[in-house]
């Protein structure tokens, strides 16, 4: 936790917020600060700042707030990603967010097997948290846009050219031997298959709604650092 | 597991071998695969190709091998990372060795704690294993050199100028507002720091070896997304 997130109702006073719970138990335990300590804060969704702590014991910590910094601009880059196993989708939500992805889109994908959408982690409360979580490694505020895409289609067909817009889209596959495209006008659409990879008729509908292949060799790669490596290439 | 790896002593004649343990449990459960199936498969720093499965039963999975392909090239690269958490240890060096990372060492940094090279899973045969688990990833058979540099000023000081050589070095570290250089003349030595960077003092010793400052940006990243990232705008 690089920042300490506050919420509207955290607020005490307009300069001075009051937490518990986890943030509480890890301000203690894991930074274990101390009276009269500044702590990086940010008010969710709002400016970021230093936090000095006025009070800190078992039950809460008060903070006096300074808030006068702008958090880090978003990457003008919508991510495309067929829904990952659960286990997988934790990290990469929280990754996307850290790294500044500005949207984010979990798409149905023919390889997605359907127990994964039933997945507990697949509920707003717990995209939201992992959201969260990435904020606060990477010292932003501000949640990435993320919905769902239940039907590869409809969203593939009547959605996905808007998204990509007069901007670059690009959709990872291997084999194709294609290099980033070298002009990238922004935004960015950037297209992530499941494990196993897009099907043939799913690549072709994303190669027609504007996307240009994208090899990333032969090296097959973790959803996740697939993910950092293509926005390290990208941006 | 995208390649089974093969090991010298699992060929009971020279185009067949004979698994058990893990790679058995994980051929029958997650692939289930059956007889006649054709695996991806690597032997331990040679060629991969097929395996054709002849037995598989809950005592040993038999392959007819044909070896034919050569293994994805490594990038020309030496990362030089700070000792991360235990936890944080294995992705990384999973991830370094999927990313193609040529050599890797593993190096003591002011803020790495002294329990972290007490931990388990800086043992040899854990570090192999996480490599190991990269090669399966990524299909490839060759492990990265790994080396762990227990003092930081005499492998700073001593070997990383002739790691660096004709090379170019870069040290990831915020707030010095360099962006890669845009030469990069091969091999890439990559210097990565612990959790809260690395002090003055390293950072300078960093650069007297030929580093360059790189900047990753506002954004505070998780170790292995930080590689990954930078693997991908470097390469």
């Amino acid at each position: 936790m690089n920042l300490v997130l506050l919420f509207e109702e955290d607020l005490v006073a307009p300069s001075c917020a009051r937490l518990s719970g986890r943030r509480l138990a890890h301000v203690r335990e894991v930074h274990r600060a101390k009276i009269g300590d500044v702590l990086t804060v940010g008010l969710l969704g709002g400016r970021m700042g230093r936090g000095r702590v006025r009070r800190l014991d078992a039950e809460a910590l008060e903070l006096d707030l300074e808030l006068d910094q702008d958090v880090p601009p978003k990457l003008p880059l919508t991510l495309v990603i067929a829904v990952p196993r659960p286990k997988v989708l934790n990290r990469v939500v929280a990754a996307a967010t850290s790294l500044g992805v500005a949207r984010i889109v979990l798409v149905n994908a023919w390889k997605v097997e359907k127990a994964y959408w039933a997945s507990p982690r697949m509920q707003p409360g717990n995209l939201r948290e992992q959201m969260l979580l990435g904020l606060e490694q990477a010292k932003d505020t501000v949640l990435p846009d993320l919905r769902l895409a239940r039907l590869f289609r409809p969203f593939v067909e009547d959605e996905l050219p808007g998204l990509v817009g007069q901007g670059t889209g690009v959709v990872a596959h291997p084999g194709t031997g294609e290099a980033p495209p070298k002009v990238r006008a922004a935004p960015i659409t950037l297209a992530i298959g499941p494990e196993g990879g897009w099907i043939e008729a799913e690549f072709q509908s994303l190669l027609k709604a504007g996307l240009r292949p994208l090899d990333l060799g032969p090296r097959i790669l973790r959803t996740e650092t697939a993910l950092a490596a293509l926005v390290g290439r990208l941006f």
